[in-house]
């Protein structure tokens, strides 16, 4: 990797690395690191998803004081869900320096997390923290709803069951998958059916329509 | 709820609260919020969740320099699983300050984790860490193998799809569910089946089944 890589990336993330090894860990996916011997960004990655985790827990409970639960659950998704994180290596130019091999277009949320775990073994808590709160907690961002939970919810409810979630189908290349997913509920005809790039995607998906359609046969009850 | 529970609670705990209703505030279960009015722990187990899954993750980062990224998250399910949980709140006899309503066992987990946000408001990190490290790392345990990604992993390596699970029926009053989960892999005739007390435990079950027949069969195919 060029230095000039790796300086351009430093100075994106506003954070200089006394040991820069730890930043070359950070951007090493395990297909190279299994090719090479080299130490993937694995470990880091589990450190650094800790880290983000409970940094913005703590932020959004102090920030959010009347909230519950619920909610800050879902605000918490929406800052650590993988997509965001994608968005956000984008931005901070990591892709220039993912060392991998055979990724058609590597997944950035993994080298985010990563990143955090390597500042964090630099320079400790304070930079891991601050770097969370510039890049991650300062966006603007709506709370994530779990579809899937509240169709859960709801279907035990209103059915005494839970929702029964089916892949019909994956197609396309590895790098690229589509995944069919229907969604039903045991004893009634209740049913949808989405697509999404990953299970959870379509099966977030296929949980909305199903709800959309409770509602409107709720409705319809209570004319 | 008496000074004497909560002075027992606290001895137990090792932790001497200066605002003692933030261990109140732990020890209410939503059941008895709901009907009440009162702040329930859902907030203070949203925190206390994030505060553990640091700790033990910086933890078994920093004790075990040689293990790949897999065993550190079994290790981190063996600590913060709902079991184990539940069993360190028996310990420390939560279960006397527990404030809920209609619950015939409540589970103590949730408290545990409430606990730790209530210790973390009301002392600081240093406190949280400390209560963390004396009763949850110091546990000799073994990681909990996380069965169903195993199963995904060669389900998806050896057939190109993924497993496949339903429930077959849930049956006992909602205090006491048992799940009855098939796991099987599309294409083919394997199949497993398994009970248990949680959706995920009758999975991780059926998963384990369904690996060690793949395992058998493979090892036919080799003869």
């Amino acid at each position: 990797m060029s230095l000039q890589v790796l300086s351009k990336i430093e100075s994106r993330c506003e954070y200089r690395f006394k040991n820069r090894e730890l930043l070359i860990t950070a951007l090493t996916h395990s297909s190279y690191a299994h090719q090479t011997g080299v130490e993937s960004n694995e470990r880091l990655e589990f450190l650094g998803d800790a880290i983000l985790n409970f940094v913005v827990s703590v932020e959004i409970f102090k920030k959010k004081p009347n909230e519950n639960e619920q909610f800050l659950t879902e605000l918490k998704s929406a800052y650590v869900n993988r997509n965001f994180l994608n968005e956000l290596g984008k931005k901070l130019s990591l892709a220039k320096g993912l060392r991998h091999i055979g990724l058609v277009e590597p997944r950035l949320d993994q080298a985010v997390e990563s990143l955090i775990g390597a500042i964090y073994l630099d320079g400790g808590f304070g930079p891991a923290k601050r770097f969370i709160k510039k890049f991650i907690l300062s966006a603007r961002i709506e709370p994530l709803h779990d579809q899937k939970g509240l169709l859960r919810k709801i279907v035990h409810d209103k059915f005494g069951t839970i929702p029964y979630y089916k892949v019909e189908r994956i197609y396309g290349p590895p790098h690229k998958r589509t995944f069919v997913i229907t969604v039903s509920i045991t004893g009634t005809r209740l049913k949808a059916r989405a697509t999404g790039k990953t299970k959870k995607e379509a099966e977030m998906k296929a949980a909305k329509l199903l709800l959309d359609k409770i509602k409107i046969d709720h409705f319809f009850e209570n004319l």
